[in-house]
C-alpha cells in the first residue's frame, strides 16, 4: 500500500520545478526500469504490480533501494502513461560533467539548439546513442532531459548519453572561436552545402535548431560549415531526430 | 455557430469505423489546412476562427466546400489537440491506386509491416516526401493512414505521398518471387550486411517492420538482402522514423 507521501512524491516528479526540487525523476515500464538498475544512476525507488521481476535483487540484498508491491489501481494513479507499464521507478538525477572543450575534436557531438519537443529530444538522445555518442550539449531554453516523455523516448539510453545544458553562444565563443581547440562546427541548416559533397571531418560538433525556428542567428555565425541533407521532394523540412538520424549516419560512414 | 449535426460529424472522425463510414478525415492547423486545399484532395468543410485567412478563396468564388467562422470555444469543443490551432477541416479520402509492381523497379518505395505508431508513420511519410519517395506500401494491420496524429505528423506530406495498404505477403509473393519485374527487395533488420558495404541499386522495395516485432517471419523470407544500420553503442534499436530516414539518405546518396 502506497503512502500519501510516496504518492505524491511521485506525482510531483511530473513537474520540472519539482523534479528539480528532489534532484529526482521518473521512469516506467519494466524493460527501461530494469536499464537504470543496471546503469550508474542511484535508484530512489520502485513499484511494481509484479515484484517478481526483482527476485534476483531482493535476494541479492544488494539493492540499496526500496521495492514496493503494489497494485494495478495503485499504479494507474501514480503512472503518467495512458497504459501503465507494470513497474515505475524513482532515479536520482546525475550532475554530469561537461567534457573539456578539446577531447571533442575527436568525436562526434551532437549540439541542440531550442529543441522544445520531448519525443524529439528523447529519439535524439537514442539515435546519438545508436551512434555511439557520448555527449550531447544543450542550449538552455531546451525541453528538459528529466521530462517524462524525454525518458520514455529514449528507450534508456538517457542512462548512457551525458547531456549537458550551457549557453550556447557563450560556450561556443569561449571555446571554438579561439580556433584554438580546432573542433570543427557544423551546422544543420535547409541552405547548406549537401552532407554528401561537403568534406566532413567525421567529427567534431554538429548542431541541429529548433523543430519551428532553426538555430538562433547568435549560435549559427559560430559554425565554421553549413550542411544540409538534399531534398528530393517536396516535403518542407524534416522531422528533426530523423535529421539527426540521416547527419550521424553520413558522419559515420566509413 | 456550429450545428449539432456539425459537431458530431467532426467529433466523429477521431475514430477509425467513422473516417472509413463517411470517408472522410480531420486535418488540424492553418499551414496543413491550406496544404489540404492547394492539393488534389477535396475539401468538405473548413471551420475557422479567422476566416480573413479565406478570403481571397472566398472572393474568387471558386471554393466547392463550405467556410465557417467559429469561436475559440467552439474550436476546442470539436478539436483533437491539445492546443487547437485556428483552423480545421473534413476532407474527403483519396482512392489510391497501387502502382503496377513493375514500375517499382526504377525507384525507391518503403514498404511498412506493422508500423502501429501514428506519430511514427506520420513521420515516415513525411521523410518519404523529404527524398522524392511516390509510395508507402503498408501491412493491413498497420495503423490508419487517416488517424488524425498521423496526418498531423506527416505535416501535409499525407497530400503528396500515396499510401497503400495490402496484404503484403501475398502482394510480394505474386510480383515479386517470379522475378520477371526485377525489383530488388531489401529488408531492414538488426542482423543484415551494413548498408554501406551492402551493394544497393538505390532502387527497389525497402521493407521496415514494425516497432515491437520487426519484420514478419512470412515477409522477411520474400526479400532479396538483408540490410543494416551499422551500431556504434549501445541503444537496442533505433527508433522506426530515424532508421527510415538514415537508410532513404544513403539509398538517395549520389
Amino acid at each position: 500500500m502506497l503512502s500519501k507521501n510516496q504518492i505524491k512524491l511521485i506525482r510531483s516528479l511530473q513537474q520540472k520545478k519539482c523534479r528539480d526540487l528532489h534532484g529526482m525523476f521518473l521512469v516506467e515500464g519494466i524493460k527501461i526500469v530494469q536499464e537504470a538498475i543496471d546503469s550508474d544512476f542511484e535508484i530512489h525507488s520502485v513499484y511494481s504490480t509484479d515484484c517478481s521481476k526483482f527476485i534476483p535483487i531482493l535476494l541479492g540484498q544488494n539493492s540499496k533501494f526500496e521495492i514496493s508491491g503494489i497494485s494495478e489501481k495503485e499504479l494507474e494513479h501514480i503512472s503518467g502513461l495512458k497504459t501503465p507499464n507494470e513497474t515505475l521507478a524513482v532515479v536520482r538525477q546525475k550532475k554530469q560533467e561537461l567534457p573539456d572543450f578539446s577531447t571533442l575534436k575527436n568525436r562526434l557531438t551532437l549540439v541542440l539548439d531550442g529543441i522544445s519537443d520531448p519525443g524529439n529530444l528523447g529519439t535524439i538522445i537514442r539515435t546519438a546513442d545508436w551512434f555511439g555518442i557520448e555527449n550531447i550539449i544543450c542550449s538552455e531554453n531546451s525541453v528538459d532531459l528529466y521530462n517524462p516523455k524525454v525518458v520514455q523516448a529514449t528507450m534508456g539510453s538517457v542512462f548512457r548519453v551525458s547531456v549537458h545544458y550551457v549557453n550556447l553562444v557563450d560556450w561556443l565563443k569561449t571555446n571554438s572561436v579561439s580556433k584554438t581547440a580546432s573542433v570543427y562546427v557544423y551546422a544543420c541548416t535547409l541552405k547548406g552545402k549537401s552532407i554528401y559533397e561537403q568534406a566532413i571531418t567525421k567529427k567534431g560538433l554538429v548542431i541541429l535548431g529548433s523543430e519551428s525556428h532553426g538555430i538562433s542567428k547568435d549560435v549559427l555565425t559560430l559554425a565554421d560549415y553549413q550542411i544540409s541533407i538534399p531534398s528530393f521532394g517536396k516535403a518542407e523540412s524534416l522531422n528533426i531526430a530523423v535529421a539527426a538520424g540521416v547527419v550521424c549516419g553520413e558522419f559515420k560512414r566509413s
